[in-house]
């Protein structure tokens, strides 16, 4: 299993993805979700990647091979806005569902879906998810996050306390507080977990990091929002003693 | 959809559930999904169901209908233990299935679970989730809750602030904010909650109540979370400005 998380705010981007991936409970690995095909300073698109595995591998590296190559239909520096982006990634999973299909469904699932955010000079920021048909739908002020993989266990947070008027500082804390809940439910959601905060105009992914269990950071989130969950609910009123309505 | 939560505590029991029924989005019904059983002084037995609502109003149904027949295999006044309880549900359960399966199946999934809690004189409260195919498995201090129906959204509180240890009080607040994270994320699931906190060894089943949505403790309840929780996640510290590992 897999999540992956989208947040589209007015001043940028977060986006983070865990690094579990396994086939049955005695085949797990550490991969990389998350791809970065930036041109400084013109160009940042990540691309998050949930489902088959050697399916989601052969489109990111078949976009990744491809950039520079002026195909219009491969390589993202081509893309003018990331509408198209999100086109080029849709149709780059359509082409290798279609080769792969027949020989991968006898033993696997061979589908897989992505988030697709970033920012191209002259837009703002935008964020996508492509689904497995390699159709797409793009976030907005309405709906703000987009989630791919095991997505139920961490969207209660996201509901409660993320807004589209949410600070780029606030909606990371709330990201990893919901992947926190996602990996205390589902051991095959599992660390480290890379998050990229994008800040708008910026065409910079300096402010990427990979957590791992142990990061300071990380325990002191955790331990802060376990606490204060804890206290907060010994306040809240109990409920009446005789409970009549 | 349905969600039926059952949480065990030496002190006694919390079991709820949700109220609607839906074929569809245009096919919404309120529903009763918590049946109880009981001998006042001697027993107390709740039924939770989830599931195809003709194959488990007619267990529930057929249980009642039971009640003081003497008949081993249907009577849960008949029980010694809320192990025989349980099979007494499951053996119904399964007997429903067998007969209404192959007429059913060309049009809908002919299947159900249940939640069965309370507690026989003689024992401890216990608490038994039956799956579909009649088997079943219990509660105990190593897992001390037990979900049905949509089970995700709500099961991270639990995760992170029920404990074997938990007040009857504390677990019922508890209760009622998983139930309030699963309706927010899932439509199909809504209210009234019904809710029973039973005490161990009451033998009782006044402390049972129906929250509407309007109901003055359940609003308090949710309001002073929401409002905590925003105020908790602004304490919480910000990511290093720099994002350095």
């Amino acid at each position: 299993m897999t999540y992956c998380l989208g947040i589209l705010l007015p001043s940028g981007l977060v986006l983070a993805s865990d690094s579990r991936s396994n086939a049955g409970v005695d085949q797990v690995a550490r991969v990389h979700k998350m791809a970065i095909i930036a041109q400084p300073g013109r160009s940042v698109i990540a691309i998050l990647s949930a489902g088959n595995l050697a399916t989601t591998q052969a489109v990111v590296t078949a976009l990744r091979e491809s950039t520079g190559s002026g195909d219009f239909n491969r390589d993202l520096f081509t893309a003018r806005t990331m509408f198209e982006a999100a086109n080029i990634v849709g149709d780059t999973l359509r082409d290798i569902i279609g080769h792969e299909s027949s020989f991968v469904q006898p033993y696997a699932d061979p589908s897989g879906s992505f988030l697709v955010g970033g920012q191209i000079t002259g837009e703002k920021p935008r964020l996508f998810q492509i689904y497995s048909a390699g159709n797409f739908v793009e976030a907005s002020d309405r709906s703000c996050f987009l989630q791919i993989g095991e997505t139920k266990y961490g969207k209660p947070i996201l509901d409660r306390a993320l807004t589209p008027e949410s600070q780029l500082d606030e909606a990371a804390k709330l990201a990893l507080l919901s992947f926190d809940a996602t990996m205390r439910s589902n051991l095959s959601v599992g660390p480290p977990i890379d998050m990229l905060r994008y800040q708008a105009d910026s065409f910079s992914c300096t402010n990427f990091m990979t957590l791992e269990d142990n990061n300071v950071y990380w325990r002191e989130l955790r331990h802060g929002y376990a606490d204060g969950l804890s206290s907060l609910i010994g306040r809240l009123p109990a409920p009446p003693p005789n409970w009549e309505t």
